[in-house]
């Protein structure tokens, strides 16, 4: 198995789903911003154009949510989402809430050109890409245990879709801290070996603040 | 169990999987038409002001894919997803492109609001999002069977998630039926009695036509 993955992008969840379950797969890097993931052979493979992708006997699975589902199914020992089928699509609308709303915030941000081809636009576009992050943070964050992880008592699927937006938070200059279940959660999440495995091979010195961040 | 959809909307999926399975279940209309969506009595149930939710036994779910998966797990004997880890997890891959993907498409021209108060910049979004919209189906159909269902024999999830996002290619004015495999579902799932009970409780005509769309 081959998991296509970029520093500290969404494809990082996959990466600690795969590092969890204790799979065995190479991880290749595809930075992004060197534009890697644009490159014709990476376009061959999705032409989207995006990571994380993984390749299991020569197929293709695109989408994040689709690989950390693929992991739980293939390594259900693993439990990695709540069994109960109430807790368990609890888990789903949070992760597609992260996927089809706060996501596409920060491509608001950073790929405003996905959106419209008039630059002059692109600073307002920010601007209410960022008033509606807090808002979604928010949601979130109302989400939220105040101990233990999303949906059950095991680190689900679920956390690990949390771990990289926290950073991008960060990264566009929000005040993370303002949310401290969720700060709790990504901290906590930060001390498990295999995230430690993750963020090392992925060269992040940390989930949690600006300063320590490498890339 | 109460369903809160608006005609036509991506609800529709929703609809027709908790008819599919027989469930019991209460249609809950929330015309997004006429803005019920953003009545004080809805927020307080979704924040976010979207359709579908779902109410069961008092609690609330949000976003389409969890309520998807939520009828699966929760009727596992009408085999709405592949039993294959891959190809469960194929399907999953093809409904969250539609979901973080596809439907911010239709939100770029529905609702230019959510992503700038610019509003000398809507009709630039909107040709972009026109264009990215016949490259998405592109993509789309290439994942698309000639026969059958997505990923199994059975009409399954993905194939309910496909039907509300073909209408809207017909309403904001592309020509749907360039897309032959994504039509020939399209018209099959038509025929089932589920969804023409459903189609009929929405007040639809049809999904394959603009001429024949009521609303």
């Amino acid at each position: 198995m081959k998991l296509f993955y970029s520093p500290g992008a969404c494809s990082l969840a996959a990466h600690i789903a795969l590092e969890e379950v204790g799979a065995k797969f190479e991880a290749v890097l595809t930075a992004i911003g060197e534009n890697r993931q644009r490159s014709p052979g990476f376009l061959a493979l999705n032409p989207q154009g995006r990571v994380p992708i993984v390749i299991v006997e020569g197929c293709v699975l695109t989408e994040l949510s689709a690989i950390l589902l693929y992991v739980d199914r293939r390594w259900p020992e693993a439990k990695l989402m709540p069994d109960d089928p109430w807790d368990f699509a609890r888990a789903i609308s949070l992760m597609n809430f992260l996927a089809s709303t706060v996501h596409i915030r920060f491509a608001c941000i950073w790929h405003p050109e996905r959106f419209t081809p008039i630059k002059k636009g692109y600073s307002d576009m920010e601007l209410s890409a960022r008033a509606n992050l807090l808002r979604d943070f928010a949601i979130v964050e109302s989400r939220l245990p105040n101990t233990g992880w999303v949906g059950c008592e095991r680190f689900s699927l679920a956390d690990m879709n949390l771990l990289p937006l926290y950073r991008w938070g960060w990264r566009v200059g929000l005040h993370m801290e303002q949310f401290a279940r969720y700060t709790r959660l990504v901290d906590e999440a930060s001390r498990r070996p295999a995230v430690q495995r993750v963020l090392y091979r992925e060269g992040l010195a940390s989930l949690l603040a600006p300063a320590l961040v490498l890339s």
